[in-house]
Order: structure tokens, then C-alpha cells, then sequence
């Protein structure tokens, strides 16, 4: 019992350096840019908060397992901001990696449970999974609307590429949540950008 | 339905603020101090994890719930540090009123929800209450140890304090993670206080 508890806290202290992984995304008052910890953390509030934009099929604890998870990876293999330039392939293979080594400290019956989950979000098939990406990518666009533009003015996003690459999973998980933040967006776009 | 989220986001948006709120213990390789929203997602990791340490009628999708919401409050009262001096009943008082303000944001089904919610964890009265509460009680020992000392070199702490203020809470609802703890902890206070 002692063994398999130092293996957890070792887990633990590991994951205490997503702390310390920053991503593109500002805070709402733009003082400064958020880390994956806390953005894990604030995803988890909009999963309790915004559980009634989820469809019959969606697990909305699941759904929040996942998001407590679903960055960790990072601690090796980094923040890719979605409007960046990085190669999927390459990416996916240091997650991979990532994943073996981080959930491969923890006692075998965890590391099994836990991996199981981040793969299922990661391969965003099933309802539970695409509801936890609908809130994952919505959560930036949010915080870029109140900050100012945030992540968009340093990425010189256009219009469509946020469609492409944001609102096409958000409108899969979470249709409702799709129509409110694109017409904000749009609005936003519409006084910043020649799109 | 427009009315109603825009409340669900002006709550979440508000709740950006607790990634602001500085805590008196430090991350683990000691770089800065932790904020309450990072703590809050390391604590929701924690209860995944030593899930294994809970009593039979501990609800762990509860307490997850519980660590989300913990530290809302301190967004208007701050954050107390354990070893601080400070007022009980006039931060209790502070701690209410935010609630009233923050909770107060959200429509009315889910501010009953998640005050209920709150109100639980605070009185630490069920078993899910008092393992949540073990749980934000052996997080902080858990970073000093690995931080070299952290809070406790900061707040001058000794042995007995810390056992009487932080080691009575995690005995009441994980004795197996204060069985952990007390020993590494006392093997620090050995080498580094008169206590």
C-alpha cells in the first residue's frame, strides 16, 4: 500500500509542472497569459456550469474527468496553440510519448483508467468527448472576447480560420454554445480584421 | 435561453479572476506561489487519484464537484493562509457575502446548486465533505515537502501547529493520507525546527 501511494504522489508532483505550461490564451483582464492548470480548472466550471448544452448521450462527469486530464500531456510535449504552426503528426507522437511516460507513473489500475479516458477525448468520437472538445475550444474565444482579442490579434487570425479550426468543434459538441459565440465573434472580427 | 447564458458566461468570466488569487504555498520546484485556481485543478487531480483513500459513503464525482467550486469565494475575501493570523468570524462573514455576490450571478437553479454545493464543503459535516477538506489540507504539505519547506519556512510554523491545524483535518477524512504525511513531515520538522 505504502509503494503504490508514493507511486501517486510522485503522479502528483509531476502534474503539479502543468502549472508552469503556458498557452497562447490571455486571462479576461489580459494581464497575462493563462497556464494549462488553471485553464484545466476553469474547463471543468464551464462542464458544471454549461452541463444543460449538452446532448442526452453526454456523461457530464465523464466529461469533466476528461478535462481534468486532457492537457497533461503538455508537461512534455508543450502547448500547441491552435492558431500555430506545428506539425499534427509530430504532435500527436510527442503526446503519445508524453502519455506513456506521465500515466505511466501511476499504479497499473490507474494508469489504465486514466489513459483510457485521455484517449477517448483525444479521439473525440463518442458524445462524452466531443461535449469536453465543444467546451475546450470554446473557453478561448471567450477569454480572447474579454480580454480585447487576445490570442486572435497575436495569432492575426482571420474570421475563417477560426471557423475552420474552432467553431467546427465547438458546433459538434455544443451547437447552442456555437450560435452564441459566433455571432460575438463575428462581431468582433467585423471591427478588426479584413477577413 | 440568450438571457440564461449570458449569465452561465458572466459568471464563468467573473470566476476568471481566482487564477489571480495568490496562496501562501509555493508550486513544487519552489518558482512562485500557487494560485487558487491551479491549487483547485490540482485538487480535482488529487481526488482522481487517492480516490482509493476515501470512506464507503464518500461520493468522489461530489467531492470533484466540492474542489471545483472550494475556493470561488476567495475572489472577493482572499485567500487565508492557514498559518496566517486572521480573524475566523469576520472572514467567515466575507466568505459569505462573496458568496452572495458570486454564486449570485448565475440563474437561480444552478446558484442554489452550486451554493449548496459550496455550503457542504464549508461545514464539513458528511463523509464527501470531510475527505474534499482532507484532501485541500494535504495538498499544501505534499508541495512543502517537495518545495524544501515552502509555507512553513515562510509562516515559522512548528510541528505542533501544523498538527493541530492541518493534520486533525486530513486525519478526519483520509487517516490513510495523514498516516502518509505525518511521518515525512515530521522527519522535516526534525531536521529543521525546534519545535
Amino acid at each position: 500500500m505504502t509503494e503504490r501511494l508514493e507511486q501517486q504522489i510522485a503522479f502528483l508532483n509531476e502534474a503539479d509542472k502543468l502549472k508552469s505550461v503556458m498557452r497562447g490564451t490571455l486571462l479576461c483582464d489580459a494581464s497575462r497569459s493563462e497556464n494549462s492548470a488553471e485553464h484545466s480548472w476553469h474547463l471543468t466550471l464551464y462542464a458544471l456550469v454549461l452541463a444543460d448544452q449538452a446532448g442526452p448521450d453526454v456523461d457530464i462527469t465523464r466529461v469533466i474527468k476528461m478535462l481534468i486530464l486532457h492537457d497533461l500531456v503538455e508537461i512534455d510535449a508543450g502547448d500547441n496553440p491552435i492558431f500555430g504552426d506545428h506539425d499534427i503528426t509530430d504532435m500527436e507522437a510527442q503526446e503519445q510519448a508524453a502519455a506513456d511516460r506521465i500515466f505511466g507513473l501511476l499504479p497499473s489500475d490507474l494508469r489504465d483508467d486514466l489513459r483510457a479516458t485521455w484517449e477517448e477525448f483525444e479521439a473525440n468520437q463518442t458524445p462524452t468527448a466531443q461535449f469536453a472538445k465543444s467546451l475546450d475550444r470554446f473557453q478561448p474565444p471567450i477569454q480572447n472576447l474579454a480580454a480585447g482579442g487576445g490570442s486572435w490579434i497575436e495569432y492575426n487570425v482571420t474570421e475563417p480560420q477560426f471557423i475552420k479550426k474552432v467553431g467546427t468543434k465547438i458546433n459538434t459538441g455544443a451547437p447552442g454554445l456555437w450560435h452564441y459565440a459566433r455571432a460575438r465573434v463575428s462581431t468582433w472580427f467585423a471591427a478588426h480584421r479584413q477577413s
